[in-house]
Formats: structure tokens, C-alpha cells, sequence
């Protein structure tokens, strides 16, 4: 019954098999191995998009924070939601890769809307020298709500950037669960829609850590490498990231394990439904939902793990409802839900 | 005959053993695993060190720049020597994770001598607001050019870093090499003589991508912390990070691997005796030697692989001396070696 | 009628007398001069501040970014209002001097509230390594929006930052229109309330381009000197800013000043009453007020000069009420406003 | 006997008085004001260059820092002097502004030949990803050692720089002193021999605080602007820069100021030959003479004043011949050399 993150569980056994793979004899360093220049292949054709430039980062934050400071120059600021992983869980490290840009939060709440991103980078670039330069919008899929944007959402609000001539950047750290919820091919969650440079998150996914970013204009790519290199985020043994999403790739593995992760998470929703309040609208892999303060105690007593996202355990009230953030991974059974369906009905 | 660099090789059996081992069930994120909490301590006990704070990072270049924006705020300055892997190959990072702090190069040729640093801060310290603070002195240890400091030489140096009360980082990138070539503890070869943080590399040793930062201080910890995390160097799934460095712990096969690795290297040295020019003092696991160019091109055509440190291949004098640079891994067997030293004497 | 902004007037007859005054001659560069330390006494003497660290910088930017990033690490963030100049008006200043730090904006308008400061402390606090340290509190006296927070209400904010443990930086680019409003001294405003490091600035208030940074814990005066320097704001000729500020000192003049100043905007508020719709507090030297649009129409097209707040003169609707900003400096006469008020009633 | 430095004298009546002429009524603030538009035209008539950006910025610190950070992306790296007024005294203003750049010294002492700048650009642009990119070419005229480079010397340099595509910064903090020792017209000393970028100093030649950043391209201001301002050195009231600039241009002012301080230094140069070493070519304003360690303690006794180079005044050896530096600036006297005359041979 764990469900606190989906950075928490195992790896696959054919990610495992394909570092073993790799693993023999010499290889040239730093992406020059041979198994780097195949992924890269694979990514192009996964994506449709074959002048796109792609590079390999071991980190989330790493792949947003280096794709952003490429976009964004740091007398200008990013256009983002006020939940977004950039601003919350980064400590600054968007800031810190461009050299001082900022953040600008579109009023709302998780998914922002067209209107009031328009009026937000409307509003930003009126003051001349004195305030920031518009730069790019920064799109999370599956949103930190654990919400989906619709292509047709993504897509307005990709219009909307292009209004204003600035780029978009998609924080894709669980870009297959959103990808398995609209039932959709990559292209058409990214590029298709007006996405610039798309984060295809591996780490929450099943790997060990290994994120592509994918530049679908390529002219954007040599100060991407080396803002890498200087950002210490150029693995040496490059291909042992390249191995993992070769993995990853092979036989669409990531569409099944995140398959699979959705599909647990709909289980864990129909488990909590009619007991709970779900908040958001879980089509992918994580589901929010209000409990009272008991239920969590006796929840969390008998070995459910998972965050809660507002109030505290150890309140007086017995009644409060308090929110919870519930994470499926791919390595979940439906024996794990099932047990924890038996215990919430206890 | 791969001599190239000794990050192009292949990771052990056990520290793949080590991953799988790793591989079970949920663990929680950001270094808050068992698996962590275990290797640290045998990192403290290894280092004799009860105290030390100590943090993984995948990169050499994340392990040195943070360790050094830890130690050198941006207005001040770090002493290093002229062919330090920091100045010449990280792509400025020193400078992005200092907040654009200066390095300031010792004199000389590769090994500092004391009294070229001590001229060197000496100098430095004397322009008030004008010019850098002192900050920290950088020693790397096996040097870039394949040379062993002896424990006097890292005492000596240290010394003239406390005279002016400035810390010291050694650049461990080749910790374990240096540690066999001296026949010396972990802790002899750091804090005994003087440093303050050491780089104890493992992926130039057989890892896939994992240094260990330790910090004999641990009053400096968080600030590291927050610079890691900012950085995006903080992995969340931070049990194969920590798996690795256990597999490489585990009965001392770090120094095993750089016994293996020293040991080919001085059977290539023997094998280059008579007929190369010998540059550095290869006691570790890199030999300097200088060869005609036409037997480069010779050695070249039959599949040896290295670098050419100095001229290039195509010059039109066949006789010039081209130095080149032979690296060994720990992969290498005595039967590469052979086949070399045959086609050396062909 | 001119009451486009207090940085547009002239500066008065005595500052260009200690100007001439001090071109005498030679004198040591960098503010080694005899006249910066009689300032530098004048300046802890006029705070009641024996111990103060005081420095003169060029602009209020670099007196607010200078003192920020002594106070906030890159891995931190300030608390400031929505509105505050160091956040929609200094293009990034602050995370450019600060290496990367985040503002966090405390809901609400203008004036902070204990209350919400004290929420917004409280949440950014709780990520860990994930989000930013908490940072300095940052309050803007006058406010962006002509308001002015009583002694109490510094006092309470203040108080908040201590429950914390997070010091206090007062951006005092109107600080002496401040003080006459409140009827209290420079030490009263500062210090005695809690701030930490006060801007006191001279620039809007008359001189060409000086202000005060004043540190009343002296311990953090060694890196602003490093910072200062670093950011191009030590000048070499610095007797010239020590001129400016002991011309600004004598005799009380930065509070004659003002005083005239806030007496021609209560003329301003006085003329505007039962007309305008006044939208803030205008105790200091800057009103607020909305006005039809043909009226602002007649008004410029009169010749008097000021900026909309809100709308914009061109629209369809002539009944539209569109805000104004009105500042007046110390160089405007009471002709000035009388004019300004039959031409409102005309 | 004032010979410290050319930042230590005052400023000439003709700059007050354009101040003072300056000082009427209400002026647009941030660079709007129809004197910073004269200035700004003025400065494009003595360059001959009818399209260039041009700057006006408070001090040679920024002026240098922030064209160079214009020139250079964090990535890159600057080849200037081992002596160079960006490398020894601006506690790293250029790595700051840059958000991280290098310098990369060419070796030599003082003024850069073509050759050894041709080798160490060619050096250090060969390391893919792992050095820094090649970033511009800055040259200090008149250098810090007091020479200056004659018209081909320059245009040497500048076609090294157009063989690898880099541009070229010329710092000219005393611009003015060695176009009067050249003869030589502005434009002669900048674009038409292949600056890209001048820096026209006017603080070291009698200004307040003034230095003009012309860039031949224009391209480029826009970014130079955003850096300008988020760097805090964008005057609110610039009308005080550009009077400063105003009355330093008109009647040639600039051009008489340097040649009465290159003359007193003529005269100097006569007073010292024969007595002292002389070190450098002194055609400028600057003389480097070695005296032994006991006439320096004679002089400066006697109230000469001037700085050590090398060496210390309280040495035990009588004869050690220490360097020192000696400046004159516009506001010397022919009594003052002729004083000092008296006392070298007294």
C-alpha cells in the first residue's frame, strides 16, 4: 500500500536487462557510444519529428530547469502555474540555471486557463526596461493536481504564447500517464499542439533516472549542450542513461508501465469513492482525496503510505477532512489496492 | 587496447549485483532510504571520520563545483594549478555554481609546489575590495597530467592553505588510483594531511555514475544540501546512487579495481620503456609517453586507442615526437597489455 | 504640473553647493575621502546608531539588490508585496544580485498584514530541500501605492519576522517622505521598530543619485563592501556621493524636503477632494485618484504631466473612471498645484 | 605632488557648470530627457558612427562589465592581459555580470602580442563541450602598465579576432589620454581599426562618475539595456550623466583635459630621467619608475604622493629599487612636477 510518490518504487526488469546489455567492452564517453545516437533515433521516431535535437538528463529537474534557462534569458521571466514543480520543489533551480530570470505565477489554481494566462503575459511586458521580458510558458503534464489538460487545452494555451511570440516548455515528468489517460501518441501531446521543447520524463516511470529533453527546433540545441556540460549534468558513461531508455522504449514499455500505473489508480479511485472526496480528476496516476482525520490515522496505523497535502495527523478534531495526495507507480498490484480497499471499509 | 579515458569501460559484476540487490519494493525518495543511511556510515567508517557529512552526486563536475560553491563565495577566488580538471574541462561550472567566482591558477605545470601557492594567495589577498578574496585551494589527486602527490607533498600544501586559513578541496576523480599508488588509508591520504573536502570518485573506478563528497566539517552540510537539491543534482531515486557506491564498498572492491588498473599501467609502462619518452611518474593509472608520429600511426591502424596530448596525426614529419596520454581501466587485461607491447615491437 | 514621479525635479541649490564645495583638491579614492567618513558619522549619528555599517550606492536598485543579497542566499527567498518595487520594477535586480533567490509575494494589496505575512513565512518553510530557505521580509515605506504603515504596523511586521528568525530589509526610497509624515525620526522608523538594514534614500528626495544602505548589525558590512564592489556600484570618485548626502544631511534639509513635498500633495489631495475618487492614503507625496477620462483628457492636454495607473486615455467611453498616479517632488510650488486646481474646476 | 591616481582630482568648472545648467525644471526620468539625446548624438558625431548604441553608465566597473557580459555568454570566455584592469581590480565584476564567463589570460606582461593571443585562442577552442567557447577579445588602451598600443598594434589584434569570430572590447577608461598621445581620432582608435565596442571613459579624465559605452553594432543594445538596468545602473534622474558627458564633449573639453595631464607627465618623465628607471613607454599619462627604497622614503615624506608597484617602503635594504606608479591627472600643476623635481634632486 504504498502511495506516496511515484519516485519510490522499483525498476523493471527489462531496464535492468538492457544496462546489462550495455554493459560490455569499451564505449566512447560523454554520448558519443553508439547506443546513444540509437535512442536518440528512437526518440525522433517516437515523436514524429525527425530534425528534433534530444538530449538525456538524469533529473527532472535538471531537464526543466537547463530547457528553460535555454528559452529564457535571465532579464526575463517564465509564465507558469502557481502549483508548478519549477516553483514549488526546485529550491531555485530554475532561477539559478538562467542567471536569475523569474517566475510568473498565472492566478488560478493547477491548470491555467487561456484567459488568464493571456492577461498575465499581457500585463508582464508593459513596463519597458523596468520589468522582466516575457519569455517562455511552462505547461506540467499530468499537472501536480494530478489533472489532465485535454489536447484542445493544451493547444489553446499553446495559441496564446504564440500571440505573444514566446515559446512553451512542457514539464513532462509524467508525460506517459498522460499520454495512456488522452490516448494520444507524443506527437500529437506535444508538438502537434504548439509545445516547443518537451520534457519525456522516464524516472517516475520506471527508471532509475533518466529524463529526454526534445527541442523540436533543433537551432536550440548547442547552447542546451553546453549549458549541460557547465550544469555537471554531461554523464561521462552516457550510455548507461542511454541503456535505460533504450529499455524504456523497447516494446513501448513505457506506455505499459504507465498502462498499468493508471490503471491502478483508477482502482485506488473507485476504492475511495463514496468514502472519500475526490478533489481532482484522476484520469492518470494520482488521485486527491479528502478523508476525516480518523480515517487517515487508522489508514496510515495499519500501513498505507501517502502524503497528505493539507492539515496534519495529530489535529484535535477527529472530523476533519483532510486532503491526500495518492500516487500509483507501475510496480503496484491490484492485490495492493484490494488490500487497502478492505482496509478503508474496515 | 582501450586506453582512451578510464570513464569509457564496463561496471563490475558485484556492482550490478549491487543494483539488483537494491531493486525491491518501494524505498523512500531524495536520500531518505536504508541503503543511503548504510553506505554513508561505511563511508564515515572508511574515512575514519564519525563525523563527516556525506553526499552522492552522479558527476565529478557536480561533486567539485558544488564542493566548491560550498567553500568559495562568488566575490572570491580559488587556487588551483593551470592544468586542473576544473579549469580546463567543466565548461565554467565552477564559475555557475560559485555565482561567478574566479579561479585563480598556481604557476607551474600540474603539481602545485608550496611555494608557488603560497606566492600565488599571497599575491591575491593584497587589493583590498578590489581584487578576489582568498578562497579555497584545489588539489587534484592523481593530478590531470598522471602524477601522485606524496603524503608530504598533500601535507605541505594544506599547510600553506591554513597559514593564509583557507579550506582545501582535493579532486578525488582518481581517489582510489592515488590511494594504491601511495599504499595509503582513505584518511591518511585526506583530512590526515590537511584537506577539508574530498571527492572520493567512483565512476572513473568502475561505477556507472557516482562520487561520494565528504565533508570532515559537517558544519558546512546544508548549505550543500540546498546547493545539490538547486543544482538538480539531488536524485530522487536515490537508492541505485547509493546501491553503486555499496557495491563498491563492499570488500574494498574500490581499491580492487584500482590495484587492477594501476597494475595494467605498470605493466604498459614496462612496455613503453626504451622506446617512448616517459613524461609523468605513472605510479597510478595514466602514462604520458612521447612516440614517433609514424608509430602512432601505426599503433593507431592496429586498433589502439588513446589520445594525442600534444601535435597532431597528420603533421608531415614522420620523426616529430607526439606526446600521448594511455589511460588504464580497471577492465583492461594483462592480454590487452601483450597484445600492445607486441605491436609496439612489431 | 509636473507630478509624473519624484526622480524627474531638480536638485536643490545646497546639494549643488556641497558639490562645489567638495571639489577641492585631491582626495583618496573609493571612499576613503575625509567627507565619506563625515558622512558615514553623520548618517549612524542622525539613526542613533553608534555601531551601523553605512555605504552610499548610485541607485535604489542597487541599495535594495545590494542589501538583499547580503541577506538572502541563493537557495532562499525574500517575502515582499505584490506590488513592491524590487518586484515589478527592478527587471530581475534582486535574483540577478542575489545568484538565483525567489521573491515570494504575500497576497494582498500594497500594505502587508501580519497575518497573511505571517501564512506565507509559515507555508514556505515546510518543503525541506525542495523549496527555497526562507529569505529576508522586505517593506516598502512609502508604499508602491503612496501609502504609509504606521510605527505599529512596521512594528508588527517586524514582530513576525522574529517568530521566524528571518531579518529585515525596509526599502526606503521615500523614507524621509515617510517620516514626516509620521512624525517620527529615522530611528524610530527603523531600527526601534526592528528592521534590520534600512535604505535611506536621497535620490527621489532631491539629489542626483544617492542612497544610503545602513546596516545596524556592522557583521554584514563585510561582503555588501565585496558585493558593491562586484556590482560596479563602488565608485572611484566617491567623495562626490559623500558630497551629495552631507549637502542632503545639513541642516535637516532631507526632511525640509519632504516636508514640502507631502504639504504640496495634501494641496494636491485638498484640490482633488470631492472630484476625484482618491484611492489611497495620501499622508506622504503621492496620491492616487480616479478621474473621468475626458477629465484626464483636459487635464493633459493642459500640460499637466502624470502617469495612468489604470485604462488607458484613448478608449471609447469618456465616462470610463481611469486611476491616476500623482507624486510630488520637493521642487513643485504651491503655483503649481493652484494652477493644477483651476484647471480641474474649469 | 598628488600622483596616486587619475580617480583623485576634481572635476573642471565647465562640468559643474553644465550641471548647473542642467538643473531646471522637470526633466523625464531613465535616459528620456532631450540632453541625454544630445549627448547621445554628440558622442555618434565624434565617433563618426550615425547608427551606434550608445550608454552612458556611472562607472568603468559597469561600463566594462556590462558590455562584456553583452559579448559573452556564461559559457564562453574573454582573452584579455594578465594585467587587465577585468582580471586584477573588479573582484570579479565580468564573472558576475556574465553569469559566470571566464578570463583567459594571454600570456605575456602587459600588452598582448597577435601571436600570443592568436595561440591561446586557437588553444582554447578545441575542447568541444568540456572548455569554454571562445568569447571576445578585450583590450585596455592605455594599458595598466601605462603604454599604448599604436594604431596597427590594435588593428593586429582586432584581425586575430576576425580570424575566429570573435569580437573585440576595448576598455578605455583613458580613452581620452591615449588618443592624444596617438593623435589620433576616436573613430580612428575604435571601429575603423575593428573595435567592436568602446568603452569611452570620462570618471579617470575629470568626471564625476561617467563612463560611454559605444557599440558599433546596434543589434546589440537591446540586451545591453535589460542588462543595464537589472544590473542598477540605469539613472533614474540620467540628466546628471549626460550634463556630466555634455560638458565634457562640448569645445572639445575631453581632449584639452587629457592633453594637459599627458603633458604633466611628459614633464614628470623629464624630472625623473636620469635619476629613476623608467619601466614603461609613458606617451600617455602614466609613468612607471623604479627609485631606491630611500628616496622613495624621502619623497613621500616630503608629501609626494604615489603608489608602490612592487617592493614595500620599509624594507631593510636601503638600495633595493622599488617600481612605483605615477598618475597624472588634468588638474596637475607645472608647479607640481617642478616641486617634485626639486625634491628628486634636492
Amino acid at each position: 500500500m504504498y502511495f506516496a510518490s511515484d519516485n519510490t518504487g522499483p525498476i523493471p526488469q527489462a531496464v535492468l536487462d538492457a544496462l546489462v546489455q550495455a554493459n560490455t567492452g569499451h564505449a566512447p564517453a560523454y554520448g558519443a557510444d553508439p547506443l546513444t545516437t540509437e535512442v536518440t533515433q528512437s526518440l525522433r521516431d517516437l515523436f514524429e519529428a525527425p530534425d528534433a535535437a534530444v538530449f538525456l538528463v538524469p533529473t527532472g529537474t535538471a531537464a526543466n530547469s537547463l530547457a528553460l534557462a535555454t528559452l529564457c534569458p535571465p532579464y526575463a521571466t517564465t509564465f507558469c502555474s502557481p502549483v508548478a514543480h519549477i516553483h514549488l520543489d526546485e529550491c531555485n533551480a530554475p532561477e539559478f540555471f538562467s542567471g536569475g530570470a523569474k517566475l510568473t505565477l498565472v492566478p488560478g489554481n493547477d491548470r491555467m486557463t487561456p484567459d488568464a494566462l493571456r492577461a498575465t503575459i499581457a500585463n508582464e511586458g508593459t513596463r519597458g526596461v523596468h520589468g522582466p521580458m516575457r519569455g517562455p510558458v511552462s505547461i506540467t503534464q499530468v499537472t501536480e493536481a494530478g489533472n489532465v489538460y485535454s489536447l484542445d487545452a493544451l493547444n489553446a494555451l499553446c495559441s496564446v504564447a504564440q500571440e505573444f511570440g514566446v515559446p512553451v516548455h512542457l514539464d513532462g515528468a509524467r508525460f506517459a500517464n498522460a499520454c495512456v489517460a488522452l490516448g494520444c501518441t507524443p506527437a500529437e501531446m506535444s508538438w502537434k499542439v504548439g509545445i516547443d521543447v518537451a520534457v519525456f520524463g522516464g524516472t517516475k516511470n520506471g527508471l532509475m533516472g533518466v529524463e529526454a529533453v526534445i527541442f523540436f527546433d533543433p537551432d536550440l540545441a548547442r547552447t542546451f549542450e553546453l549549458r549541460r556540460k557547465r550544469g555537471a549534468h554531461l554523464f561521462s558513461k552516457h550510455r548507461y542513461l542511454a541503456a535505460q531508455m533504450a529499455g524504456y522504449l523497447r516494446n513501448d514499455l513505457w506506455r505499459d508501465l504507465a498502462t498499468t500505473a493508471n490503471a491502478r489508480c483508477a482502482e485506488l479511485v473507485d476504492s475511495l469513492s463514496g468514502i472519500a472526496g475526490i478533489e481532482n480528476e484522476p484520469t492518470a496516476n494520482m488521485v486527491f482525496a479528502s478523508l476525516p482525520r480518523t480515517t487517515h490515522q487508522r489508514l496510515m496505523a495499519a500501513g498505507a503510505q501517502y502524503h497528505l497535502w493539507s492539515g496534519n495527523l495529530d489535529g484535535t478534531n477527529p472530523d476533519d477532512l483532510l486532503t491526500a495526495r495518492f500516487v500509483c507507480d507501475w510496480s503496484l498490484q491490484s492485490e495492493d489496492i484490494a488490500r487497502f480497499h478492505a482496509l478503508l471499509r474496515n
